[in-house]
């Protein structure tokens, strides 16, 4: 490759290679407590733009945002877990505060599921009160036994929400519409990664839902990713909870809620999906840094010139900066800058500057290509709009290409060894489906003839996509 | 007041009146373990605004944003207290996880400084990496034994910075541009409070700072609310945590350290600096809800134009809503606005459609107007910026009329029951601030004769503000 192995291979070894990104572009470390995660800057800016976009998308869809407590009675989590079937988190539990034991234990929460049922019981008295949308970011707990950075950590951040509705109905169509208007369309058009969106099958389903819809992103490994997923709870968690309503002709009615999800993972499925041998390839709309303006050489008019276009693209919203640093060498420079995976590098050097002239190096497609001075910014800005459309074509094609059509379970394990599957969900029984996952596959979704999200099980012509998954 | 006493009194019963705004205005409530709080939609629309003007100085200011884990290895809190005299959290103890007992029990953040010193010990190494200005938005854990909401809740959500300096002058110029660059203007400019900066005593300064600048605001009350502090840590820090460096003549040095915070409880001091015996009074720069346009009567061309209105309010980026809930009564509806705090009310019946106009009404001045419709946008985004100015300008008159000049220590203290008392800084010792403090008041700052922050204790002409605190 003509540059030195700092990065593992990603062909040959995609966890080590996983890992190195993770460090060396400086997202994330360990903390000090086995599991738990210190996300440095430049990881953090990815997730603080996530979070303003999502949020958006959330507000446009008429939630509001709460915040509940950290520390949940025990007693809470027991009363679920006994609703629940299959509830069972890795709890965290606080037994001692202010210097004393305490009466009862107190859980972190692994979740805010039992709070929201609190509270909604709370505030929803009148089907006036109806629809009740409400969303919340925070921070969670699940012990882990296996973490790893960004994919499964002790602590994460997420945002959850919880809706009542009046009518089973709308509470079907609010979970497809957070799926598909704010999960997909974020991940489409910020992350620049198209995903997979169907129903989960019985099994795959979230403990308590009566529907689980989701958003499969392929990874670079051929492994499946669940980046965020969305929930018809039917009448049981209102019924958990007591969150009942008088009905306009004055009965009373238990709500029907929803719930949904997405985390701090999602910064993992960016790594996998976009990053290549040279590291991260981050599409613009996330990049905490757009541009980033190399100089080669610590010359006045150089410095001077830099400072001057990172100025005009600044004007124009674009977020650049100027790497001044010359006690390294330059090789290793735009190693590094490549590593952190900003889409465009500027590359500026005496000659450059004396010719007005500049390099412009696209960090997806790695090409060069000279440009006057003058025009930089209206290329650059072109460039930009270019390369998060580029890396959607590139994941879409890769996504195409990544499902077999298969007819049988044997044939679809074997795809899925290097992808996803495709096969007729006739195929799917309980029997097909616990042999699929003695081979470590799973269920994806469950999607229609047009890829679509089913509206039931029951229709005809469902295909089901089978994969491994993270 | 011609209106049916809905709020405790704020004259007659300040706490109960606080109370009562924060329940009835919907606020927050408690949550199910003791001390913890539910922040409910329209306060947790008061902190997005804050976090996000908040936010934007900080990074204006060059701090760039980490998240550092909710839980810290018991040991890190105990290699504090040794280090750090006076150290004292009152802390939460999670001695169990996945079901089994921990080895070493962990501490719920009480704040992220022990984490803060580990992080930056491995990140500086050279005089290249300083300054290294850090930012974390979180939640914390200390236990109250008597809280009260927003004020000191056992659960609080902040920022804490803390940065690293090459020299003793970059820390202090440091600590003093976020005083006044971020939390005095944002506080100015955005929660229309003036504040009073300036040092703390030795007496009231954070536990191991070797000084520490705050932003004092006067309640209605006559008490002060301490709404943010900054502090210089000298080498106190650094030396705790190893934060050293590489010194450009190759010496190694220990770090400059500063820290510097502002939490939920700024809602509190938002309630009680600008409410008045209807509620809330919220500056439009803060509000949730800018515009209430209520309706009078459920008319077509009643409901039209209000939501006419509404739109080409939106569309000039202003938060306009309508009350259409004709179920409520009209004068139930305008207490329960007033109570909100939105800063304009528009009231829209049939006669007033008909006649092309409609009736602002003024949350500050609770003054009333007839406009003509054609005209009201305009009218309203003039308001929105007057109403902006005149809360700021009420709460200055507020405070300069709530400074007493004193010259001496008992007359400081009968001053400090109605407000603060100014008095010559060469008054206060030890023995009198000991004095002070059996009296319940406390020494809020220390200011140079224009009302500055002074540049140490030992200037001439300095002033001490004193008075009751929350």
């Amino acid at each position: 490759m003509g540059q030195p192995a700092i990065l593992k291979s990603q062909r040959d070894d995609f966890p080590g290679w996983y890992q190195d990104v993770v460090a060396k572009a400086e997202l994330a470390e360990n903390g000090a407590v086995r599991g738990t995660m210190v996300i440095r800057p430049y990881g953090y800016g990815l997730w603080e733009r996530m979070q303003s976009e999502l949020d958006a998308r959330i507000k446009r869809a008429g939630a509001e945002n709460v915040y509940l407590p950290l520390l949940i009675p025990y007693s809470y989590i027991q009363k679920e877990a006994e609703h629940v079937k299959g509830f069972k988190f890795e709890l965290a539990t606080v037994t001692h505060a202010g210097g004393k034991q305490l009466e009862e234990a107190l859980t972190i929460r692994p979740s805010s599921e039992t709070l929201f049922g609190d509270v909604m019981a709370r505030w929803v008295q009148s089907h006036r009160d109806l629809p009740l949308l409400l969303n919340q970011w925070a921070n969670v707990v699940r012990w882990e036994l296996r973490p790893r950075l960004f994919l499964r950590t002790t602590e994460f951040l997420w945002q959850e929400g919880h809706t009542a509705h009046a009518t089973a109905a709308g509470a079907s169509a609010y979970a497809l519409r957070i799926l598909t208007d704010v999960y997909q369309d974020f991940m489409g058009r910020v992350l620049a990664l198209p995903v997979l969106v169907g129903r989960k099958t019985r099994r795959e389903r979230f403990a308590g839902a009566v529907n689980t819809l989701t958003c499969e992103a392929l990874m670079r490994d051929g492994k499946a990713l669940q980046m965020a997923t969305s929930h018809e709870l039917g009448q049981n968690f209102s019924r958990a909870f007591g969150i009942n309503f008088a009905d306009s002709d004055g009965s009373q009615q238990f709500a029907w809620t929803t719930s949904w999800g997405s985390s701090t993972r999602m910064i993992g499925g960016l790594i996998m999906a976009h990053g290549d041998e040279y590291g991260l390839r981050l599409p613009p709309m996330i990049a905490p840094v757009q541009v980033v303006i190399v100089v080669v050489h610590d010359e006045p008019a150089v410095l001077r010139v830099a400072d001057q276009l990172a100025r005009h693209l600044i004007d124009q919203g674009i977020r650049a900066r100027v790497d001044r640093d010359l006690t390294r060498s330059l090789g290793r420079r735009i190693i590094d800058w490549e590593l952190k995976g900003v889409p465009i590098r500027v590359e500026l050097g005496s000659r450059d500057v004396a010719a007005h002239r500049c390099v412009l190096v696209r960090r997806d497609t790695r090409s060069k290509e000279s440009v006057a001075e003058s025009e930089a910014v209206a290329l650059i800005g072109g460039a930009l709009s270019a390369i998060q459309q580029n890396l959607y074509e590139d994941r879409l094609q890769a996504l195409r290409a990544g499902i077999i059509e298969t007819s049988s379970i044997e044939a679809a394990i074997e795809a899925a060894q290097r992808g996803f599957a495709r096969l007729p969900y006739a195929l799917i029984t309980e029997e097909s489906e616990a042999a699929l996952a003695q081979r470590g596959v799973t269920v994806r979704c469950i999607q229609d003839s047009d890829g679509h999200v089913p509206t039931s099980e029951d229709q005809p012509g469902l295909t089901a996509i089978v994969g491994r998954a993270y």
